[in-house]
């Protein structure tokens, strides 16, 4: 009988619909207290840094497929993942609309007026106006990433009429983008852009993408976002742009590293919204997730194969 | 030859397009050198605290009519424009996008971590997690107006599946709203939000609607947004009811009076979110504003009638 260890609970109604598929449901209290050799684990539902890795490096492990709650996998440990003939699945559209929603809350802070306020406020100072108000209409985005996230922020976008670009590997055309580019030749989206939004997951290639370089490009940009991983930003380089003519607002959900230092830069400057990874936190992450490890169960049982949101081990998302 | 005095400035393509249909366009700055007769002017574009009155006020003013550049009227002698039977007409629609998105930051300040990440900044304490983090389909908003504005609001609302209530005064069905309530019988609809939004514009009837006898309805709501009229909010009672369990936050770009005073307790309630009456700003107000100027002008020229946006004067919007 496969067994299928339950990092993230599930509920009775959950567990007793994965044990009418013939599975067996354990948990990481049952490995802590013997009862479970983990070797003997075939699936693991979530993750955990310490009891995730305890399965995998087991013995003769059987271990054959992880279903995480999360769109990025980066901190799973791939190579060895990889190795070991192990499939991954990801909780790959689960967290678009927290995030496109989130992405609003940021462009809106500085875009209605929110930010002058608060920065007003410890003055008690009270005037009808505020910096760079804009209608969406008006602006202009890109975002980096044409994935399931960053096709529901534009989606979002658009229902305000703001023109969306996307950045992909190769430029192909995504739903509710108006105009795409490739990684390697996005510069002409860039400098139509208003509002430059990173959605890319955390990868090699993503490592610092946004350095010096990238930064040295922009002319007055509004805004830079960032929900895709901390590491994808040089936090200095960042820091020299708003202080110079490249950019005035940074929003950043994910930061490097994480948790940020007392000491870092990144909380004295005024001109960045800092938020603390949250930006895809969504409630009830059980139901919303449940659907995509039942739909992968029943084909597993049936042929060993998973049928929803395979990551690509060698990509890594 | 009908005179109108273009308070709001027009671009000089505007002007040409306003004399191509006969009529003179005169400015403030003819009236202080005396250079035109106030009696003299039948259509006003914009308002002004002195200039409008000296015209209005003017013996034997030929004044006909009033295009104002916003959508609430409530800062115009209304009183006295009816009795002299001037037409005003309104801005409305013009500003409906820009609110609504203000009122998606206000949300999503609350809703997506930001007001979290804020309270904590100053400690410099970083941590993953946050209040109140809700995906917008799972909570459900009243708001107490169906024009214009929160038309757009819905909208928007809709496009994220959040579940919307309007308020009217007959509760007469309205587009974009799950259902529809009457201005005295909005109980059932009120129960059942988590977000409350006035977008009532001012008048005599919404003057301290939203007073003690209103906050002691609430359990436990979410967020109480005004966007409408400052004085629609007893502000002791708004924050007899934050600091009680009617209610958690609230977000007010309009307050009572303006410019709030540095005394006002307001001020140092930190689950009230200020902005300064800044929600409907629009850049290029006069291009957006100039269409509906340009319509009613064309009719009044042939009939002496105008054709979008005219106020019900003893309504007051």
């Amino acid at each position: 009988m496969e067994q299928l260890l339950a990092i993230m609970q599930l509920s009775e109604q959950q567990r007793t619909q994965v044990k009418a598929l013939g599975i067996n449901v354990v948990t990481p209290d049952d490995l802590a207290r013997k009862q479970v050799n983990p070797a003997d684990i075939s699936i693991i539902y979530g993750w955990h840094p310490e009891v995730g890795p305890s399965v995998l490096n087991a013995p003769h492990s059987q271990l054959k497929w992880i279903q995480t709650f999360s769109a990025g996998v980066d901190y799973l440990p791939l190579a060895q993942i990889a190795k070991q003939q192990i499939v991954v699945t990801n909780a790959s559209g689960i967290h678009g609309p927290a995030i496109a929603q989130s992405i609003l809350g940021y462009i809106f802070h500085f875009t209605r007026g929110i930010w002058t306020a608060e920065q007003r406020r410890p003055q008690r100072f009270w005037e009808q106006s505020a910096d760079d108000l804009l209608v969406a209409d008006e602006t202009s985005v890109i975002i980096f990433s044409t994935g399931h996230i960053a096709t529901e922020t534009a989606r979002l976008l658009h229902t305000m009429n703001v023109h969306v670009a996307g950045v992909n590997r190769t430029g192909h055309p995504a739903a509710n983008f108006d105009e795409t580019y490739a990684i390697d030749n996005y510069q002409k989206g860039l400098a139509a852009a208003d509002i430059i939004i990173n959605v890319m997951p955390g990868t090699p290639a993503t490592k610092g993408f946004f350095n010096k370089t990238f930064f040295d490009q922009l002319d007055h940009k509004l805004l830079f976002i960032n929900v895709g991983r901390g590491n994808a930003v040089i936090n200095d380089a960042l820091i020299n742009a708003l202080d110079s003519d490249h950019l005035k607002y940074a929003a950043l959900d994910v930061v490097d590293p994480e948790p940020l230092p007392e000491t870092s830069p990144l909380w004295t400057n005024d001109h960045i919204l800092l938020t603390q990874h949250v930006s895809g936190v969504v409630d009830h992450l059980d139901q919303r997730l449940f659907p995509i490890l039942y739909d992968n169960l029943k084909t597993f049982v049936a042929s060993g194969e998973v049928s929803r949101n395979q990551v690509n081990l060698s990509a890594g998302y």
